[in-house]
């Protein structure tokens, strides 16, 4: 037992996880530097390329921190299992507009990283991403009964992609997002229409 | 009259777009070197800096070629004004998935361009962008007679940021985003939806 060298890389891989999110935080995601990154982690230049490949696999494993505790965070906002859809609805979209602002560079981090042409993403992280889709299944299907598994996958991401739209030209500041004192009353609005539009939708196909 | 220095100037200006614009096609707005942009405008590498202030700058004069393109898209897309809203939102949505699929790399290009922290995006260019919103402004208002004009403009980008973002997802290949071929049918279904539901909207507030 003690100081076995598994238990040190496990340590020093912590560490760098800690520093990049800190950074990432702090300075984006393209202001994350290999340097200023391993000062702060206490390490050895050379020692980031011994825990991680390179700098994206490390800003992955940032990121799946992040997805994890937004995960956590939007089934802590669902309300009973019997409330109506809507509500489940209108509280994930509240919940994810809460974490996005609260967590702006991380949550931005999560989207605007692209890992280099040619790359594809690692098996474990792409799994890191379903929670932001299997939330919405259960209140989706409550709305939509008459689709089946596959449309609803497909509509889930559907929703998700509407409310993070609006979210992310808010938060980008982008001259057609809506200014960020609006953003909840108009992502309440969407999801408010789309939710009744859906429940048409069983009748009207 | 002829080669005045301003005609000149402006020659080497729509030269440098050009090329900005076959080179952001090419290899994205994270690909454009100064070099490789002069050598196909065929100038010097240091007439970038007479004729534009930066390769900023530059992006945002390729940025809003590519936005008044996509505004007469959009404007010749729009049905009779006759037509129904639900056919009027519908069209626009579909003129928007067309051109983001078939000029991927300078849509992209509208979005993911940054000015350097500090400096302000120029008047002239936020103009430009008006196109993507006011388009959306007879329709919204012909479904929410009710909906004053700020309401309607918040309204106008709320309902452009939410395809905006299924197809923004979409075309980065983001695990959560619909795949492309069910891209269209998707957008289709939310656009129906969020009409549906705004159309209730008068009634339910």
């Amino acid at each position: 037992m003690g100081n076995s060298r598994e238990e040190k890389r496990a340590d020093l891989r912590a560490r760098l996880i800690a520093a990049a999110q800190d950074q990432i935080t702090q300075h984006g995601i393209t202001g994350l530097k290999a340097r200023a990154l391993t000062t702060q982690a206490g390490c050895a230049l050379g020692a980031l390329y011994t825990a991680f490949e390179d700098l994206d696999m490390l800003i992955l494993h940032v990121n799946a921190r992040t997805l994890a505790r937004l995960g956590e965070t939007l089934k802590a906002a669902l309300p009973a299992p019997d409330a109506p859809p809507e509500a489940a609805l209108q509280a994930l979209a509240s919940a994810y507009v809460d974490f996005a602002c609260a967590n702006r560079a991380l949550w931005i981090a999560l989207f605007e990283h692209r890992l280099p042409e040619g790359v594809e993403m690692p098996d474990w992280h792409r799994k890191d991403h379903a929670v932001l889709i299997e939330v919405l299944i259960a209140p989706l299907h409550a709305l939509r009964p008459d689709l089946d598994e596959a449309a609803l996958v497909m509509r889930s991401r559907t929703t998700f992609a509407a409310v993070h739209g609006v979210v992310l030209l808010a938060l980008q500041g982008r001259f057609v997002g809506v200014p960020l004192d609006q953003l909840k009353s108009e992502v309440t609005a969407l999801v408010s229409a789309m939710t009744r539009g859906a429940h048409l939708g069983q009748d009207a196909g």
